[in-house]
């Protein structure tokens, strides 16, 4: 591997506060339109792959936690293998695909509306096929990203589902203001992670072995998730991303001196606690644990620790994978990986 | 270790014919019950973790493909951490737990009944919480499991959801024989499995591996899932399981020569073709692709296989898991793990 300068994953990530600045300022006023689909719905459905399932993940949490909806994550194969009908009567489709090309996700999409469901679409691609398909197309506004791993792609994702969740309202203790904090805090988090001491150091420990497990909880664990992702397929390491409760159901038994633990929470909310906890029980069984975010609290109760946002619970996941990926991208190079290109992808993937 | 005889989940594993045969004819009556409390239902939400959870994809699966309605699993956190009231009229919940003790679960199905959801167990406790919460109760008839891993309590569940499809009918191409045939043919394949030459020369390449990935699709993804559960569990390998499309959005790129793929996959339906041209990609990118099921298709394109159950497609999932079950416990004892007692985990796991 040859590189001089910065990495374009690097950069990319550099350029997420202006991302998300752009996408946050284009999309709060979109608002009422979103009302206005949603009024008749009862849940969301959301029909993703990839990276973009992991924003789903945090679409589904936010969505049941602040907007009384129930959120599913859509089976494609039912609509596109199976070729079933359904009854998504009442039901708000939202589809996330950073390209708006991947044709699985488009047939979806039209297979929802076919079954009766109402349409949104949450891509990069303005003039994209997905865009074109949905009733309403909230076009995230990154850039062009061109590093295969999704970065900025995926954090202006968040912010439009942290819009629609606004949109389907009433959302307790959520509002605009504490979206619009975010691009500042993703920047001042960037700085403070670039700076940190524990960077290096937990990247050379994570170039020693084979695998980790990656938990959170809640709103958090679609950001366990996408950092899990990133390390398969920017580091080909087994990572696996499990739910607090999942990893105690079996998976815990992986965990020891050769496997860490990367633990990931917001700095407050219902299930910090529960991620402490798991630092402590990761550590009584001689693993590493390495925390992201979740405050003073968390980063006592582990090895090592890097920063994460000082922003409420339910925008937190914007920020708090930004450290992931600066040591995602860290760890990459240390390997020898170009982390622009993993071996075995392109940037759009095409599934049926 | 020091054993004598069998494992107890080798024992167990040969009791899956008998206890899928006492809980499918135990259960088939049930069916009008189970018609009449989901007569209003529009979905159906399961909730349940680990093994469990697995089986909660099946039945996800099911009743989209063959019962016309849209199936989730739940997010318990949203009841027991967040304590948020959602909209569940018209929604049958399935709570699904092998003891019923298990608090999370027992509290989650109280707060969909809370939320207006109709409510069912499915457990091998008679007299549990669980069992004790719900309006219907399908008390699977496993008998004692004692092996950490679940085996039998896992396949009756499956059974158990199988009830659940044909009570939910109309279930195109799908009857209550076909449910009949499988404690015989679950049978015949531990023969064949035990038989097979195949079965000791995957365990000792698995013996030299630090991880793999399991794939499967549509009705079988449950089964992958389980699989890569079992392994993780038992013999401690950094196991994922992945949806056929998820693993090609980006962790296809851990596959390699020291990283096998296991496929599964029924010998009929729809997603047969894809997961066959799976194996091709994982060899073509120099790896070792373990087939488990697929009839000939899938072992022409594998490196070695494993026999499936001859079942229609809607039920194959209830013997696709025996000859996983078979190789995780082999597998143990070559890596010298005793399966009934990994490291880490008790029999019945309280998460709150």
């Amino acid at each position: 591997m040859t590189t001089t300068g910065p990495t374009r994953m690097r950069t990319e990530i550099g350029q997420q506060p202006e991302a998300l600045r752009r996408t946050i300022d284009g999309l709060l006023p979109r608002r009422p339109e979103i009302a206005a689909l949603a009024r008749e719905s009862r849940q969301v459905l959301f029909i993703a792959r990839g990276s973009s399932d992991n924003a789903a993940v945090y679409g589904r949490y936010l969505v049941e936690s602040h907007a009384g909806r129930l959120g599913t994550l859509a089976a494609p194969s039912i609509a596109t293998a199976y070729g079933r009908r359904l009854d998504l009567s009442g039901v708000l489709a939202v589809a996330i695909s950073q390209s708006g090309k991947t044709e699985e996700i488009v047939e979806t999409l039209d297979w929802a509306a076919g079954c009766g469901a109402r349409t949104v679409a949450i891509t990069n691609g303005a003039s994209s096929p997905l865009a074109e398909a949905a009733e309403v197309a909230l076009v995230t506004d990154a850039g062009e990203e061109l590093a295969v791993p999704a970065t900025k792609t995926y954090t202006t994702q968040l912010a439009a589902l942290a819009v629609l969740g606004l949109g389907l309202g009433p959302g307790e203790g959520a509002d605009a203001d504490d979206l619009r904090r975010v691009p500042d805090e993703v920047g001042r988090l960037i700085a403070l992670t670039e700076a940190s001491e524990e960077l290096p150091a937990i990247a050379a420990e994570l170039a020693e072995v084979q695998g980790a497990v990656v938990s959170g909880r809640g709103i958090a664990f679609g950001t366990a998730l996408e950092l899990a992702l990133k390390i398969k397929e920017a580091c080909y390491l087994h990572a696996m991303g499990l739910s607090y409760a999942d990893l105690l159901h079996g998976p815990i038994a992986v965990v020891d001196d050769r496997t860490p633990a990367l633990l990931v929470a917001a700095e407050s909310g219902p299930t910090l606690q529960g991620t402490i906890a798991l630092a402590h029980r990761v550590r009584g069984a001689g693993a590493r644990a390495y925390g992201v975010g979740g405050g003073r609290g968390l980063a006592e109760a582990c090895s090592r620790s890097l920063p994460g946002p000082s922003l409420p619970e339910w925008v937190a996941p914007l920020g708090l994978i930004v450290p992931g990926q600066i040591l995602v991208e860290r760890l990459a190079r240390e390997l020898g990986v170009d982390p622009d290109v993993p071996r075995g992808l392109n940037k759009v993937t095409q599934t049926d």
